[in-house]
Parts: C-alpha cells; structure tokens; sequence
C-alpha cells in the first residue's frame, strides 16, 4: 500500500470505530447521565492506537478488519475507564485530559468512578455478545480471558498500582519497564494479540507479532517520556513538564534525552525485525510503527 | 432436607467459596498491595448470599453444586468491587463495612479504586478461564454476557446511579424499586439465572426461577431498609438509623415500618410459589427464602 492509500485506511477503521462507540454506548437502556459520561470520555478522541492495531493486525493476516470491531470497541472503553480512574483527585488529579475536562471535573467524582466501572465492564459484554460465526466459541472464550489478564490484576492495574508505589521514589529501570510493561504494554500487547487471533496467525505469526508489541509498548511509552520534555501544550492537549515538577522516574530522567531517544530507536528497530519475521503482510503495522516513533501528541 | 442438614450443606459451600476466593487471590502475579487490598474486602465475611444462591440453584436442579464454583467466586467478587466502591468518600463515604474499617479507610482512596478494578476485570478472567467440560462453551459465554449485564450500565451500576441522583429527593415507589431491582436485584437474579444455566434447567424452570429471586431480591432490600430502622449496630456491623439521617427513600420512609413489613411477606410468598412453580427440589431455595425474611444483620 501507498503511504496515501494506509492513511486512508487507517481513517476509515477510526471512523468505523467511534462510530460503533458511540452507537453501543446510545443503545444501552441505562439512566441518561452515565450514557452521557461514558460517551464524553470515548467522544474525546485520542489516536485510537489500540484498536487501529487491532484491526491493522487482522488486515496484515488477510482476513476483513471488520470481523474485529467488538473487540476494538471493548479495548477502547477499557482504556478509557482507565484514563477516567486514572485522572480522579486520589489518583493522579488531572483536570485536563485531550484539551478538554477530565471526566470527574464535567460528572463529578461519583459518576466517574460509576462511568469507569460501567465502561470495563460492558467492554466483556460486547466480546461475550459477539454475533459472527467466524469467529469461533473458543475464539470468543479465549479473548475475553485474555483481555481480563492484560486489563486486570496481572496486567494493567498491577501496572498502575506499581505506579503510584514507586511516585516520588527513585526507580531503577527495570523497575520503570515493570511499571510500563503492564500500565501500557498488555493492552497494546493485547490489541495485536486478539487481532492475531482473529486472523487466524499460526504459532510462529503470533509469536512474531507478540513481540512486535511487546517493543512497540515501550517504543510509545519512552516517546510518552520524550514528549513530557520536548512536547508543547498546545500539540498534546495536557499539560507538558509535569514529570519533571513531580520528580517522576521516566527514560529522560534515567537515561538523559539522548539515552531515552536512542532506546527508542532500539525497540522501533526490534518491533519492524519481528514484524518482519512474522511474514505477514507487513505495510500498514510498519507504518503504525513509524507514527509511533515520530508522534509529536 | 432436615434444617440442620440444609445449615450444615450451606455451611460447607459458604466454606467452599471462601477458600476459593482466597485461592484465586493468592495465585495471582501481582503487586502485594494491591492483593492484599483485594482480599482484605473478600475476605471480610458477610453472608454469602449470591453465591449460595447460585450453588444452592445447581442443587435444585439434582447437579453438583462444585460445577458452579468459578461463577460463584465471580459473583462475589463483583459484589465485593461495588461495596468497595459504594463506600469512598465520593460516594457514600462510609468508614465501617461488616464491622471493620473499609478499603480505602485501611488502603487509601487510590489502592481502594484499584482493588475495586482488579476484582471487576478479574471475575470475567474465571468464568472465561473455566477449565471444566461439563459447562458447555455457549454456556461460558452466556455466563459472561449475562453477568456484564447484570453488573454493568443497564444493571448494577444504573442502580447505584440512580441511587446517586436520587439522594436527597422525594422518590415515589416506582423510582425506588427501580434503584433496588438494579442496584442489588440484578446481581441476585443473575445468581439464581447462572445456577439455572449451569444446572441445566429447562425453560419453564428458568422463567420461574428466575420470577423467585426477583421476588426475593426486592425482599431482601425491603428487609434491609427495615433493619436500618429495627436492627443493631452491634448486629449489623455499620451504623443504623443512617437512611433516615440521610433522608434516604426507603420502604419504611414510603410505607410505615408496618406497610414495608405487609411488602415484605407479599415478596416472600410470591419468591415461594413461584419456587414450587419450578417444580425443582426447592428445600434449600426455600429455606435461604426464610433466611432473608427474617436475617437480623
């Protein structure tokens, strides 16, 4: 595909998946003010990395991306819920998020929490619901265990638990890619993962691509880290400089600028390697690859 | 089944469940903290009730109760989240839950969100992970789609926002059942549903049982609004006489203490017949019927 053709490609899935957001959330037979708070936080944009990844990693494998839009959809409101816990006063006490007020600063602090939990939740019931005879029962099963493990107390919770433990403490690095590994890279892992499936990849495709997103996770988390440094308000929509003000342990702050940008170009270089050795059709990851390397929001 | 029989099989599943739940905790690669926070609220008592119901409705239906175990630790890890939740400051900020301190009093607000997160997303990971070929995969999936819906924005959490709007206004009775059916009834349902699933009921069985639980759900609030007036402190394990504080809707507040009484025996005779309606071997169902009709804490 033709760098033209990918954007194309990969505006048309975007679309494809807020729409189906947006639908989910207005067909739930709920009260009307956690309808409206769980939409505001999936309507306030973001790059949709997780399900574009998803749906990519079905496309590189030859099967119709669309097979994967419930599954898109339920990682996009599991990371959402957890942008909202996230930026609640007892946890990070953000009032910004993508331009526009945290969830809690428009609902309140109840409703929030009520929205995240509303949100996680319905997420395993859209993969239990899936009504598509290509995708097999075990499939389905396999998914929604897997998704719970990425998401939950293995995953991206234990993630942000270490986290908060390790706020104002000095961390080695081994400690910081704990925290990165399971905070952002399960679901990243994730959305390859059950795009994998999904495409029916054999062992070693998976496998493969498995550790295409184990690099690519940390890959966007030290340019999350870059960014905080280089980055200006106006692009990323939060408040930049915010680490360093909280003497939060990030790859600048260990490794120096120079350090972080260099271990950068490292696990961009892995995750295109094992892409590669996936042998699948490798145009539109590579370039998801690419945005992630150069990402200036 | 004599009465002590029926105690002493309720007693055995009760610790059956109970040893799972730590069990299933325990296991787990996780930061300490955050296993801790979670098992102190599991593993802070309470009556069990859900899946009792659940195991008990397996019974019913002539098949070993051990068949529901994963779904019955699901369920009261879904039931332990909310109260964890129900109980931050943001919300009902309660300091005392079954006597001890509550999650986030012990843990932190922040820890205690996470705890709540960790146990939500974990409940679907042991359905989805049940490793047992008597539980058909239609049945799993069932499982898990009725339970995020139940648990989710058109269940539990549209109660407990409803509750949330509710506070402080003048309901009439429908908008106060509406909260009850939702906030606790739902979840009391899916218990006796998932017993009717995995005890493999036919559908006339399903339809009456599943009119039994609600019928005793809305028992069980009723009761539970009555011991906010009559019970003890000592007995109950948090403090009574709140509702009214509160200017909390309640069935007594609607009713009289003596209208919510006739509501209650009206609940329990309709959970009763429709029970032997099921035509299933109901001395267990019946018996948990009694024990919410006149539970003192």
């Amino acid at each position: 595909m033709e760098q033209l053709e990918m954007e194309r490609f990969l505006n048309e899935q975007k679309r494809a998946v807020e729409a189906a957001l947006s639908h989910y959330v207005a067909q739930l037979d709920g009260p009307e003010t956690l309808k409206k708070a769980m939409a505001y936080s999936l309507e306030a944009g973001g790059k949709r990395i997780r399900p574009l990844l998803l749906l990519a990693t079905i496309q590189s494998l030859g099967q119709p991306p669309a097979l994967g839009l419930p599954v898109a959809c339920a990682i996009e409101m599991i990371h959402t819920y957890s942008l909202i816990h996230d930026d609640l006063p007892s946890m990070d006490n953000d009032d910004l998020r993508r331009g526009k007020p945290t969830n809690h600063k428009v609902f309140g602090e109840a409703i929030a929490i009520l929205a995240g939990d509303g949100l996680l939740t319905y997420a395993f019931q859209l993969i239990a619901e899936i009504d598509d005879e290509r995708v097999p029962l075990v499939v389905r099963l396999q998914l929604i265990a897997e998704l719970a493990k990425a998401a939950g107390p293995e995953g991206m919770v234990a993630g942000q638990v270490a986290d908060m433990e390790g706020e104002g403490k000095p961390l080695a690095l081994p400690e910081l890619e704990y925290i990165h590994r399971h905070k952002t890279g399960k679901m990243l892992q994730y959305s390859v993962r059950a795009g994998a499936l999904l495409g029916g990849a054999d062992a070693r495709q998976r496998r493969e691509l498995d550790e295409f997103a184990a690099h690519l996770g940390l890959a966007f988390q030290i340019r999350d880290d870059i960014l905080d440094v280089e980055g200006t308000e106006e692009k990323i929509g939060k408040r930049v400089g915010s680490d360093r003000e909280h003497h939060k342990a990030t790859y600048p702050a260990l490794l120096s600028l120079a350090g972080a940008k260099e271990k950068l170009s490292f696990h961009i270089d892995a995750a295109k390697r094992h892409l590669q050795q996936a042998g699948v059709d490798d145009a539109v990851l590579a370039y998801i690859c690419e945005l992630v390397a150069a990402r200036d929001h």
